[in-house]
Formats: structure tokens, C-alpha cells, sequence
């Protein structure tokens, strides 16, 4: 029987010199998360079912991997966010809050495969839980941490947007048309994908008689985040919500905290359009996007939770997280053709000893290159010089050199850079 | 219903200051990875079952997390052997050979969960693969790499426990006793596990009449390189089978090149106890051990094998590996208080502002010491005096810097060792 050799699908697999910018992108997501105090934790991908659909729906529950193992009812997470609040009603005694969590690790869907959805792919997450309350303060941390992590990646310019869920909720309050609730914000959430006709036929739809006109009103409120504020205060007179009130001063201290914070106004903007999903989140929300690759998708999102833990604990654990979607990100990019694969191998340089002899000579030079923090590797194989040549092309080191008994005679040892033809002596190399 | 939040029993979980104390241990054998040219590959943790079980004997079978998605028969991997296998076969036509590969990845086994057995663990794999052939350097690469890995996490001394397949079977072939064959390593393998009356009463089971003696004779062989290989050499000239003299002339290259890599004679030695396992290695073996931690068992091991992929492509592809188990190292450590847990945060510096004055200023500090690649966290809940200092005292960061009104004011900062009181200012911050 053949077997088939293909990873499955719906899993991303690369080669090596795809892998080295994969785990590139991911190294500055983690230093980034480091460099704002975020503490790593490693949950298992194994969890009990209950823990896992104590609160997920019925979409879920149908993605989700489960199987038995004895009398164990298991399954695969299918995030991070379910998997920290248990960890963190666990361990709740021996945690300092707020607590500052990142976590990077892949999760589980068992979806209806197609090009670009993953059914095993990584999240890199952080989330902020404060005990009892949490300032929202961390609301503009957590997308400032976002903004440093794509101005380092630097592709290209992008936009974050953001806005708050008491604002949407506090209208349809004020306006007293809760009952269509959940319809009105899962139209808000679809705007940008149908046509105004279309959104104005399915708000038509909703009967909301001469109160549509505020809805329309506000989705069209655009501009500076200024012009936005002072549009939503506007609003805000004229509905005399005290929800809705907050959710603009939410967002106003949300966005001049931003800018104290160094994050360049050209990168944020505040957007009526996100709602981000129904349930989860009660505050601050917002999505990233590549502004040159807006077909995209959001490329990293996240808000403000009332309570992290909820089904899993009688203590109140507010929280606000961000979450950058790495496979899909990565796979967009190089599907684009935005990512070059220029390292296929993680040695820079690549010493190549004419024969046994000059081997001992090669681990000597190697050893004290690597005592300095540099990639070296030897070529082990005995090949002759045109194999070794080629082998060297191919491996896609930047730096090669030949040890033969001349150079040992000589005590004279030259590396060649591969890209521009120029010798470079060991002392160099050293001094580097 | 109460749900249970402790994780699964047999899968590690660890509080922030844990996980970075591993992760600073994952990182050493990641760096040295790629120090020797290793270039990372990751694949699923999901697998097609018959991919899995290809090769699989049943007690493998047994301890599998196996489920169905739809019509297919999925299960997680054990070990990242047979994944890469599959990935190699699947891209033998993009990989250049020899083929350096790392992996550090989960793999899962459902065994009966006991003390330090791990349902969910960390390996940490290399592997060279040749196309046809592999020089015989590379067995003494990959024991060099876990040389320096082990000498650079300083958990004491260690040594590395080296032997060649092909001596045992050279000399069971030799003493025409290969009806035994299995029954002899295993009770090798064995050895050091049972008193000397009981191996002899297990070799007398053996019914080997005269020969067995040289089976004592053969696993009584001990001393430096040199004396074991001399002894070896001996007992070779009585012997007198190719296979046996092949693989002490292999021991003998590999015991040498180790010595000219750098690799100090003190943390090797050649010893005839080592088998591991029956089925996989064909000829350089190993295994380390922890000087002082004898208990924990082997911490690394690996070795030769003939065709990593023989059943997925009709190549021959010969290989050298070694494996470091990390959960198990890193349970077994801090099991004998060997781990200190200084960290209990990635920020070694914490800055707290006195009030929302101050926190323009915070951010512009802890922007600019970021940008010199410095970990920083910025308390932003607002505590009163009393409950800052207790959270910067928990948090268990190295510095501390209060800004209120007088530092402003004056232009003067100063952090705060937490350890030795000493103040520093943040020009010497920045200079460090």
C-alpha cells in the first residue's frame, strides 16, 4: 500500500527556508510580548471536553476535535482564551494581578477545509486580568503592543481599528429597540461586505421604523479621531444614554492614551464598523489591517472582557487581550508573494575541509565562531570540490570557506561572501 | 456543575516563573541547534494514523490518541521521528542533502499516568539525513551538539554514554548465536538494572552453554576510550567476524573525531551497556546521563539508522539523530530543587507612575529603553503607594522606577535595585 506523504489538509507545512521567516515573524511577536513584561505560559492542546464547551457553541462544538482516551471524554483546544481561564481560575492564589500573559501555541479547528482556513494553526496571544477591576489603561496597552509589533514587521502601513461595544449597545438601548438587539449588530458587523442598497434593504427588513435613520447616521460617522469623537458626543445629546456616553469616553481615553503612548495617529483610527462577534467582548474592540492588503482581513484583533473566567471560578477576572493570527498572516503574505525566503538554513557561514586533515583545523575555527553567537556549519560529507561547491550554493549560506592544506600552511584562512565575491579574513569574520 | 481546572493528569503545566526558567532551557537547545546549522522544521501534531503506525509495533498502537474527523482515521504524533520521515519523503525533491533538521515540538502518548511519565511532552530532536550515503562525522556532530548543550545549561557533569550496534550484533553473528539475538540485547539493555547473580541466572536461562561467557566477558568491558577499545580489539582477534571489527573501527573514528571537535574526554565514554531499543538503530548509539543524577536516567539519546523513510519512498535515506526529552529533564530538575525560579515576570525593569500626570513621561522612558531591546513593564492600574510597592516586590523584577511630581519636576530618574537598595540613574540604564 502507498501511503500518502501529504500533510493533511488544512495543516501548513513549510520548508525549511519558509520555516526560518515563519519562526522569524514569531520571534519578534514574542520579543515584542517580552519587551511589554508579558509572562509566557504553555497550557496543554489536550483539555477535558467540559472545560472546553463550558461555554462554546454549537459552531464550535461541531469544529472541534474530541476523542476518548479510558473514560476521558477529550478534545483539541480550539483556542488560547479558554485554556488561560482555567489555567488562571487554577492557579488563581499564586498569580500576581494584573497578570500579563502571553501565550503562543497552535489550536484546533475541524473545519470544512478551503484555501486559507487552517484546522491546526498558531495563535500568539496576550490578555491582561485584573482581579475585581482592571484600569483601561491596559485596553491601550495591549494595542500599543500590537502597533510595535507591525511597524517591526514592516509590512507596509496598516490600520487599527477601534471602537467599544458600549457605544453600539448604548445606542440600541437608548433608541429602546433591544429586542432586534443582536440582528442590528450582526448587520453593523457585515456593512463593509454589502452594498449601502443592500444594508439599507436589511435594515429595512428589522422594522425599525424611523429609528433606522440612527443606525444609518451612525455607521457613516468617519474622519480624524477628533472628527469622530465630536460626531459621537453629538449623537450622544441628541440619545441621552448613559451606556452610550461611556462607551465614547471609554474610547476618547482609549485613543489619547494611544498617542501618549507613542502610537502614530496615521495607524489607528476609531471605526463604528467593528463589533467584533456577539458574546464575548463588553468593552474596547478592535481589528488590524494591511492597508495594501485589505482582502486580507483582519490580521490581528482583540477587547475588552467583563470576565475571564466566569465558568470556571466565583471570582470576577476582567480582562482585555490582543491575538495575532500567525499562520493565516503568514500564509497571506507569501501567498502575495511579500515574503522572501532567502535563509535555507539557519548557518550563515559554511566551512567546507578539502579532506580529513583540514577537519581538525575546521572544528577549531568553527568551535570559536560559535563561542561568538555565530551559525557555522562544516561540511562533513566527503564530496569532491564540484559537489561541495554546489552543495554550498544550494545550502544558501552567506559565507563559505575552503580549508585545504594550503590554507593551513599558510595559516591563512579567507571566508567568501556568496553574494558579492569578496574575501573576508578570519580576523574580520571575528570582529563582525 | 463544578468543573475541574486542574490540567490533565500527565501533562505539565507551570506557573510564568516555571515556564521561563524552561523556556530559557528550550532556548539553549535551540541556539546551539542552529550554532551547527540545523535548520527547523515543523510539522502537524496531527498525523493520517497509517502514517503513524507504519512502522509502529503495538505497544505504540496502544498508547495513541486516535480519533475519526469525518471519514478520517487521524491520531497525534508520539515522536517527531516519523513525522519527519513522512516530511522527508514527501519533499526529498526541495531538501538539500545531507539534510540538518531540528524539531522541537509536543508529541502525545496516552500511557498510564504515573510520577514523571508525561502524556504531553516536549521533544527536542536533530537529525542528519543522507541521500544514499551519510558520512559517519555527522554520528559525532550530533553528539557534539549535545556536549555543548549540556555543558552550557550547567546542570553539573554529565557523561555521554557511546556505543555501535554493530558490535553487539557483530558479535552475537560471530558466536553463531543469532536465534538469541533479541533475547541477548535485551538483557544488555538490562544489565545495569539488575544485580550481576541475576544477570548471570538470566544468561544461564539463555542456554548459551560456553558462549555466554564471552557475553560477561564483553559487558565487563570498562576504562578510558582507549582501553575499552583495545579490549574490544581483542576480544576481536578471537571473534574474528567483519560486522563486530566494522563497528568497533566506527566507535573507534567517532570516539576520536570527538576528541579533535573540542569535545573534552571526561564527559564521554564508550560503553557496551547501551543498546536502546531493538529495532531502529544500526549503528552509532548513545545515551547521557546527569553525573549527580544518575536516578533521572538518560536525558539525551540517539543515534544511526539506515533509511529514516523506508516506508514512504523507496529511497535510502540514512540518518543520525539525538533527542533531548525536555519535559522530563526539566520535571526531573525540579523535582531535586536543582531550578531556581528568579523571574517570575519577562520585565527585568518596572516603572511606576505616581499618578496619570506621570504617565506621559512613563511611556516615553519605557519606549526608548524597549527600543534598546530592554524588557519593561509600566504599572497602569492605579494603586496607592503601599499596594505599588507590594506588586513591584511580587512581581519579582530587578529595577524600579517611581515617577511622581519631584522626578518630573527635576529631570531626575533613578531606578532602584531591588536587591542590593542602590540607586541608578537612567543614564546608566541606558548604558548597560
Amino acid at each position: 500500500m502507498k501511503i500518502n506523504t501529504k500533510p493533511l489538509p488544512g495543516m501548513m507545512e513549510l520548508l525549511p527556508e519558509e520555516q526560518i521567516e515563519f519562526n522569524r515573524i514569531k520571534n519578534i511577536i514574542e520579543l515584542n510580548y517580552a519587551k511589554f513584561g508579558f509572562s509566557p505560559i504553555d497550557t496543554p492542546a489536550i483539555e477535558r471536553t467540559e472545560v472546553l464547551l463550558a461555554k462554546a457553541g454549537g459552531e464550535t462544538e461541531k469544529q472541534i476535535y474530541r476523542f476518548k482516551k479510558g473514560d476521558n471524554d477529550l478534545s483539541l483546544r480550539f483556542d488560547l482564551t479558554v485554556p488561560t481561564a482555567r489555567y488562571v481560575a487554577d492557579n488563581i492564589g499564586q498569580l500576581q494581578f494584573p497578570f500579563k500573559r502571553s501565550q503562543i501555541g497552535k489550536v484546533y479547528r475541524g473545519e470544512r477545509s478551503q484555501r486559507g482556513r487552517f484546522r491546526e494553526f498558531y495563535q500568539c496571544d496576550i490578555d491582561v486580568i485584573g482581579r475585581e477591576k482592571l484600569s483601561v489603561n491596559y485596553d491601550a496597552e495591549v494595542i500599543s503592543v500590537i502597533y510595535n509589533i507591525f511597524r517591526e514587521l514592516n509590512f507596509g502601513d496598516f490600520t487599527i481599528r477601534i471602537s467599544n461595544r458600549n457605544i453600539i449597545s448604548g445606542l440600541i438601548e437608548g433608541l429602546g429597540i433591544e429586542d432586534k438587539s443582536s440582528e442590528i449588530m450582526a448587520l453593523i458587523d457585515r456593512a463593509e461586505k454589502i452594498s449601502s442598497e443592500e444594508f439599507a434593504e436589511q435594515l429595512n427588513d428589522l422594522d425599525l421604523g424611523e429609528k433606522s435613520s440612527a443606525i444609518v447616521e451612525f455607521i457613516k460617522i468617519s474622519g480624524s479621531c477628533e472628527e469622530v469623537l465630536n460626531s459621537l458626543k453629538d449623537m450622544s445629546r441628541k440619545i441621552n444614554n448613559e451606556r452610550f456616553s461611556n462607551g465614547i469616553a471609554e474610547l476618547s481615553e482609549v485613543s489619547s492614551l494611544l498617542k501618549i503612548m507613542g502610537v502614530q495617529e496615521q495607524y489607528f483610527k476609531l471605526d463604528m464598523l467593528i463589533v467584533r462577534g456577539l458574546d464575548y467582548y463588553t468593552g474596547t474592540v478592535f481589528e488590524t489591517n494591511l492597508d495594501d492588503f485589505k482582502q486580507i482581513g483582519s490580521v490581528s484583533s482583540g477587547g475588552r472582557y467583563d470576565n475571564l473566567s466566569s465558568y470556571y471560578s466565583k471570582e470576577k477576572l476582567p480582562g482585555v487581550g490582543a491575538s495575532i493570527g500567525l499562520t493565516r498572516l503568514f500564509w497571506c503574505l507569501r501567498d502575495l508573494n511579500l515574503l522572501s525566503f532567502n535563509k535555507r538554513s539557519e548557518a550563515e557561514y559554511l566551512i567546507i575541509p578539502m579532506g580529513k586533515q583540514e577537519l581538525e583545523k575546521s572544528f577549531e575555527i568553527a568551535n570559536e565562531m560559535r563561542n561568538q553567537g555565530k551559525n557555522v556549519e562544516i561540511l562533513l560529507e566527503n564530496f569532491n570540490m564540484k559537489k561541495a561547491f554546489k552543495f554550498a550554493d544550494k545550502r544558501g549560506v552567506q559565507y563559505t570557506l575552503v580549508i585545504g592544506d594550503r590554507e593551513i600552511l599558510e595559516n591563512s584562512f579567507f571566508f567568501k561572501d556568496m553574494k558579492t565575491g569578496q574575501s573576508i579574513s578570519l580576523e574580520e569574520i571575528f570582529k563582525k
